[in-house]
Parts: C-alpha cells; structure tokens; sequence
C-alpha cells in the first residue's frame, strides 16, 4: 500500500485544520502518511486541482472551508473525481446554526480578526518578555499571574505560553544567596505560582534536552545535590509567601500552564471579577 | 429559544477541541451560544453526568474522546440520553487508519509528550525572549531569522509566535540616529526579514491599542511625520541589507508569520537542508 497524503485545504492559514491534523497525527507514526499544506484557497480552480492532484493516489482532503461558494464546489468535486473528504468544521457549524436559529456569518479568517482580544493577547506577550527573570521588580505589581522557581522550571516558556492566552505573566528566578525582590511579599499569594522539580527529573530533563541537541549529558551526584539544596532554598520562599506550589516534574507546559489557568479562574470567581 | 450550550469533552486538556470550537464561533457572535470545557474526562461515570445534564437542554457535545473504552460509552450515552453529539477526531482517525492500514495508538494526550520537537519548541522560546530587542547582538549569528524594524512593528509578538513553532528568532529595533549591529551585514540576508508598515495604519494601531485599554487616543500631525521619517529611515537600511520586506499593516501576527515561514522554507530548500 502506498503512503497516504491527506491534503488540508483552508481558505486562510489553516490553524484549525492543522490542530486536527496534529491530534490525528499523534495517534500514529510519522511515517505512517504524508501531509500536503493548501492555505488561502480562494477559487474553484484550485480546489479543482487539488481534488484532480489527490484522485490518482491513496489520499483524503480535510478541509474547513467556509463560504457556501467553496463548500458546494468542493461536494462537487470530491464526487467527481472520487476523493474521500473530511469536513472538519461543517457538523459544528451545522449544529450551532440548527440550535440557535442563527446563521453563520460563512467568511473565512474570521480568527485572525484584530479585536480587542488580540490586542490583549500581543500587550500580555510584550509584557511577558519584558518582565521575564525578574527584569524589574515594578512589573509584578501590574502581572496578573508571577511565577517563581529555580533556574529550568520551565518559567519562561510557561509565562510565553499564558501570555498566548491573554495574561499579564512576570517571572522571578529564586537563587539562593540572593534575596528575592521586596515587592513579591507585598503582592496577594494567589497571584503567585511556585514551580518546584524533582531534582532526579529535572537532571534527567536537562540530559534529554542535551541530548536533544546533540550533546551528550555528563552524571554527576554534586551537581544533583547541589540541585536538591536550591530547589530547598526555593520551597522555603514559597512557603514563607504561602503560594500555591505546582510540581512541574511530569508536566507539559501547555499541562501545567491549564492548572494555572485554572487556579487563575477561581481567585478572579473568588475576587468577584 | 434557550441559548444553545457547546459542552465540550476531552480525555487531555481539549486544545483541538478549543482550535476547532474557537474557529466555530467566529463564524457566529458571542452571544449565540455558551461554552462548558471539560478537560481530563477520564470515567464513564464523568461522560454519563455530563450527557445527562446536557440532554434536559438546548445543547450539543462535541468531544475529541481517543480511548476505544470512552468512545464505545459515549456512543451509548449520547443515544440513551438523546443527545447531539459532533466528533471531532472520529473521521480523520477512521480515515487515516483505512487508508494507511495501520491502527491508531489509541492513547489520549500524545500531542504533549516530551519528544525532541517539545524541547526544541522550548529552546526556541527561551532564545526569542533572550535575543529580543537587540539585546545580545551574538545571537543573531546564531538565529534562524532576524526581524528588523521600527518600534511598533510586530517585532516581539511575531518572534514569540514564530518560537512556538519552533524557530530560533532573534529582534533587532532600527531607530534613527542608533547605528545597528555590525553582525547585521555579515549574515545571509535570506535570514532577516525588514518589516515595515503604513504610517497612517500605526497610528491608527496605536489609536485602537489605547481604546483598548481603555485610554484616548490624541491625534498629531507631527507624529505621523516622525513615524513616516522612521519608517523611510528603516527602509534605507533593509535595502542595504537586501533583505524581505514584509509590510505588516493588514495582518494579524499568525498571518505574517505564515509569510516569514513559507520564506524561511524556501530558504531551507534552496541551501539543501
């Protein structure tokens, strides 16, 4: 049997297509397909094409197109030339038109709409890269979220991740020998989250990650002591501010970054925001 | 008519599920409908309550369930229950399995492993917030692209979102007057893109950022001139260089970093990587 290629065709960049695609993917090998990319299609001819492209081979199109225009040619061709089709978007639009008596508004890039939300979202990204490392103190007055830790808790790539999703993140690295800013104990603990590792996990991460990019990781028992004693260090703040504490040994950013959000959710319902 | 309710279920966090339910409600207006999130469904017992309280209402489930033991249950529950249900993942699964004679692996969360791409994501972060600004002028030999332009230009956000998807993106601001770094002409001016973008369009931006958060904004001529006079200044330099130039005016960040990507690939093509 040949490969199969399944052809993602999207009226706009494909972000939706390519979150489905990702998911199906993870559930087989790389290897196991092929995926051709089809972005901005906007006429009949190029779905004509594409449709014609995928008829000779062992392949499917998935799609999200959008305007009634498109989608009926697409049922068009797809029969005509015989190609197995996923529509990704159209049995959720269906039902939410069917249940609210409302008609989508049927236009593509609707997403990517420049909206008071995503000016929020591009501020929480430009606020997060400017108070990352406890760049200055000032900034965790006006966070919504702070995030303290030793040195590789994942605290800046967790504040880019929450910035996506609109909040205001500053991070602070907890290093022992040097006090942690003032203003950390003058700010509600809820806003704050400590990130602890398991020393033995936060070596094996640190290998993976060398040898991720191909370097090959050096054991050594001081250096994981050494590990122990500051992660120590970094609980005895966190206990000192009583902040909620989140183990990040086992976690994903996009893991940890949910409980995050959540923990966020509860004091703004507790703070009647 | 009630508002409808999207309960939405998951066996891992639910982020296709959102990709696919924030392109759905685009399509409609925020108040057509609400959304119920219910990540880490992980019992029939949680899928029976959930079906169950939807069932008394105007409402569907749409769920991207991956474990054949949820599934089957669902199935069960949704007809028991009478109700609406939209399967995300089902269709693309099924297909890709009978087209590749393979069987999927069946276990939910694989899209968060801690694989080589996780980590190389996260190192791409990590170096956009530490090369962003011009800050360390070493890093731009070591990026995968260069942004160059103006304040206000995107720079920040776009490096951050082209890190997510796994590129090492280093910033540098032009400003009038502050020479920029040498390193700039001594790399590959495939790596760096100019952005530019409308003086008008920046400052009505600008306008729609402060509305945003609440401020008015002033209007001024001479602004508008010195925005123009930056911008011209900027241009000069991204033509000694002989770099892209991208004009940012109309687009969101995820559009023009479709641009800089499809760029960055050719690029890649062309140097046979």
């Amino acid at each position: 049997m040949n490969l199969p290629i399944i052809y993602m065709i999207s009226e706009s960049l494909g972000e939706t297509a390519e979150a489905v695609i990702r998911a199906t993917a993870s559930q087989f090998e790389p290897e196991n397909f092929e995926i051709v990319r089809i972005p901005y299609v906007d006429s009949v001819k190029l779905l004509e094409d594409t449709l014609q492209e995928a008829s000779g081979q062992n392949a499917f199109v998935c799609h999200t197109l959008i305007s009634p225009k498109l989608r009926a040619a697409f049922t068009k061709l797809a029969a005509k030339y015989s190609v197995i089709a996923v529509d990704i978007l159209g049995p959720m639009l269906a039902t939410v038109q069917k249940l609210s008596g409302v008609e989508p508004k049927n236009q593509p890039g609707l997403t990517h709409l420049l909206t008071k939300d995503y000016f929020r979202r591009i501020e929480a990204i430009e606020f997060a890269v400017k108070y990352d490392d406890g760049k200055s103190p000032a900034g965790l007055l006006k966070a919504d979220i702070i995030l303290i830790g030793v040195s590789r808790t994942s605290k800046t790539p967790l504040s880019m991740y929450l910035a996506h999703k609109g909040l205001k993140v500053a991070n602070v690295p907890l290093i022992p020998g040097i006090a942690p800013p003032e203003e950390l104990f003058n700010i509600s603990p809820q806003k704050i989250i400590g990130l602890i590792v398991d020393p033995g996990k936060l070596n094996e991460i640190r290998a993976e990650r060398l040898k991720a990019i191909g370097l090959m990781p050096g054991a050594s028992y001081a250096k994981l002591a050494c590990i122990a004693e500051e992660i120590e260090y970094s609980k005895a703040i966190m206990r000192r501010l009583s902040c909620r504490v989140i183990d990040v040994s086992n976690s994903a950013i996009e893991e940890t970054a949910h409980m995050i959000l959540e923990h966020h959710g509860k004091y703004l319902e507790m703070n009647n925001y």
